[in-house]
């Protein structure tokens, strides 16, 4: 979690955005805790592209600017990047949505911005709890990826990595937006691009989990 | 260096090349080690855009396929991206051609090919001797990384992260691309992008250094 050591007001932020739910509620939380916040979001031609739409909306609603990357995974390797493979509906170890280092490319391209703004901090709003199982949203990875912060910029150790979230179930997670005030039924969850949120998809239902659980109604769908 | 336990023959491996004289090098040793090379290049807008037809030519001399990937670095932060800055002639502690975590975002990109395709090794031509000083080319920086392939993916301990070079001067580099049979005059270094390579440059710089301490003629200026 950020201390007050990093509670400084004026400092730039580099957030990751997706537009959808954790993404969100860890913007609002960056600019709470007296962040210049930019946003950072990618288009990698996901399944799901509509959740960029949300990504800006959401920069919108924080007042922050957005920056839409467009990066390519030629080589696939997952089913949000083919729509010919099938979305898993149940859960399992590791779901086909897995696409294989895209949180590393990501934070990669977080840090070149960081730098190069001079950011003190990037955002991501990865958590290990209701979630897929992907194994770069695991604390252990985001530890590796401090210390290739650290060692391999010239910033070194004056850009830190935020992960406020990565022990927060998605029940909390609703509840922290909710304290924040974040405007819900802007995010986008859902794995298919459809103009209805799927509600069978991992993404669905994780979502309708933490609204259960915090006893609150997902705006998006009701 | 490469141990015998990964010169299994027939293994996959993703290969970081630029066209310079050092992934060149890289490329002719993974493939001597036994491995089926997928080479890894980057269209970045760089100012040496030039290297990329490098690149192409020195895959094709190997047999092997070459996947370049656009990618953009839209904050720019390097003498590299931006031509209204001028390139360093003289030595200094790390110049403006650093563009801030161009190692990382290419190691990421290399990392997600090698999962999709069961690669069982990457490799990066970095070395920490006769360089510019940049952060993201020292051994400590390569440690870190290997962290987070093995904590971040589905591969895990699986993919290997070789830098042969890492502690060769440009001298010893000239010298295996010699023992290699490496086609030098295919090769590019030079930062600047016109038909001869500058001669001032540090990349220039420290490839004469390596010629001429090799006592070899570098073939692209003789």
């Amino acid at each position: 979690m950020i201390n007050k050591q990093h509670k400084a007001h004026g400092k730039k932020a580099v957030v990751l955005l997706s537009g959808g739910l954790d993404s969100s509620v860890v913007l609002y939380l960056a600019r709470k805790k007296g962040f210049e916040c930019y946003c950072l979001a990618f288009d990698y031609n996901q399944r799901h592209l509509r959740e960029l739409k949300s990504a800006r909306a959401i920069a919108q609603s924080a007042k922050c600017g957005i920056e839409v990357m467009k990066i390519s995974f030629p080589w696939r390797g997952s089913s949000l990047l083919d729509k010919g493979v099938e979305l898993p509906g149940g859960r399992r170890v590791l779901p086909n949505t897995y696409v294989p280092g895209r949180n590393i490319i990501f934070l990669s391209f977080a840090l070149s911005y960081a730098e190069a703004i001079k950011a003190k901090a990037i955002f991501i709003g990865a958590h290990a709890q209701d979630y897929s199982g992907y194994p770069d949203c695991r604390a252990e990875f985001f530890q590796a990826f401090k210390r290739v912060v650290n060692t391999g910029t010239r910033a070194g150790k004056r850009i830190k990595v935020f992960t406020p979230l990565i022990n927060k179930s998605k029940a909390e997670i609703v509840k922290i937006g909710r304290s924040l005030n974040l405007p819900f039924a802007l995010t986008w969850s859902c794995y298919k691009g459809a103009l209805k949120p799927c509600g069978k998809c991992d993404s669905c239902f994780y979502r309708a989990k933490g609204f259960k659980e915090a006893a609150m109604e997902d705006p998006l769908i009701s």
